[in-house]
């Protein structure tokens, strides 16, 4: 098991584009670099959606323009289509996230695509984006199980990785879309596409919608997965279980792979510091705990008998 | 890794005695006997402790008297000094549970006493156990760090575990007092107890004040711990940490296990519904995710726009 792993920070993204408040374009951009300063790996920053679909993220290239690049973050942009990925290569992303779904309707509700029309919408995306420096990643969205299907097979996961590498793609993450994951499914699955595409970089993106989210990091790092997705404060969530909580806390994350002695490259104050700030930004309570308990080397006083004695 | 697994609740005593609001005494007796149609294997019911100490839990003698009792459950008795031992007894608890900490500030802030104080007082405790037939088990609080000391080295734990095994106890609690354990900690420490022990029954018990407690939970499952302790929607706390999550929750620990496909023998639905009558009891919400969340298997309508189709 690898003791360096690689954060990517997804709360500009998948955070804020379900909140109720819109936040200032101006705010996205000081969230985005003061996250740019932690040390993350790769910075989810917005979406080239449509408008309708996502009015939170309107301002996706403005965003793009108005942030500081630090040399050692990529900043990523979800492009559903064709128009987001012109929008993002004009934004100079370094890295395009395509999207689709494994399950067919949670594809036909997300995108209007099913998994299948999802791989053939691909090459021409793939093809825009020849003579551009960028990465191209791919998120299968319910990878482990579907709101509307219920089971996803890893069978049906498998094909579309193999689908997704016979097309070129060289990042693939798996997405627990709507937190339905557990341990002993995320490490098998994880195995499995870590032992037939070793080349293949691998994301974990959970949500922590039932309380699993650090299990399944802990589980996918078992099996040697060193990429994770994760939000500020444990931002982002799912429409459909109100009151759950949302993505993966990233200082949450850092935090216990820190504590065990993993180098996640961030850190962690920095971390901390900037999830405090995030209750103002977003307008409510986050669930994030670290953020609130403190570090687990935080040392308290003494209960005042023993401190008179 | 073993498909069968053993959940103790311990909300009655370990989440109860933390609120703010006194639980009347038959709302605790309704609470312990709706959770006794669960299918957990243990209920920690009381602590017979001064009631000076924890006010909440004044009743515990008429708690004891007014339960009913199922015969596949287990009901346990906290007792912090002699005085417990013989009014658990006089309760006829099933099992008697004494605590101490590993660590010398944490032993005297909670029960003014160093843990080796502690360790000379249980063989006068265990003495009054003769003749009774009573289970003893002992809870190592701050087993995997302290708020007040900072780290617990594992060799004076398993020190004391050692101490404790010559003492003949048969069951020994590693406890995460204040939510302090990380996953590879709590494997290590767990292998090495069941490794050098293999008879003594050991239980996890684990708070989640820093988001960690199913992770810490898997952790020391793959290390072949069967036995844990949580509490219902999460109650419970650490008064150093306010606004931090309690025990781990033990319908998110049992959906986990069960999606994973172990046996827990508890009816999780049973164990849902009376989660969904906790922040009735207690006055306010609970950390418990599953309950907001349902189960992973649960399915959802399709979007408007699908259905129309």
């Amino acid at each position: 098991m690898t003791q360096r792993i690689f954060i990517q920070e997804v709360a500009p993204r998948d955070g804020l584009q379900i909140e109720k408040r819109f936040v200032p374009t101006a705010e996205k951009i000081a969230l985005i670099d003061a996250l740019s300063r932690t040390g993350v790996a790769k910075i989810e920053a917005t979406s080239f959606t449509s408008p309708k679909a996502i009015p939170n993220l309107v301002d996706a290239g403005d965003v793009m323009a108005g942030i500081t690049r630090h040399e050692t973050v990529d900043y990523v942009a979800l492009v559903p289509n064709a128009r987001g990925v012109e929008r993002a290569l004009a934004a100079s992303a370094d890295e395009l996230n395509l999207v689709m779904s494994a399950s067919d309707s949670h594809g036909l509700a997300n995108l209007r695509m099913t998994p299948w029309q999802s791989l053939a919408h691909f090459p021409a995306m793939i093809e825009q984006t020849r003579g551009h420096d960028v990465f191209i990643n791919a998120s299968i969205s319910t990878a482990f199980g579907c709101p509307f299907d219920g089971e996803v097979p890893a069978s049906r996961v498998i094909d579309i990785v193999e689908r997704l590498a016979a097309l070129g793609i060289r990042g693939v993450s798996l997405c627990d879309t709507t937190g339905m994951a557990n341990p002993a499914q995320v490490r098998a699955l994880c195995n499995e596409v870590i032992r037939r595409w070793p080349d293949v970089a691998l994301t974990l993106h959970v949500h922590n919608t039932r309380g699993m989210g650090l299990a399944n990091v802990l589980a996918a790092w078992q099996a040697g997965v060193t990429r994770f997705d994760a939000a500020l404060g444990g931002l982002g969530g799912c429409p459909f279980a109100p009151g759950a909580s949302g993505n993966v806390c990233t200082e949450d994350m850092v935090h216990m792979f820190e504590e065990m002695g993993i180098d996640t490259g961030v850190d962690l104050d920095a971390l901390l510091a900037v999830s405090a700030t995030l209750s103002d930004l977003v307008g409510h309570e986050v669930p994030g705990q670290v953020v609130r308990a403190g570090r687990a080397s935080r040392r308290y006083p003494l209960p005042e008998h023993m401190r008179q004695s």
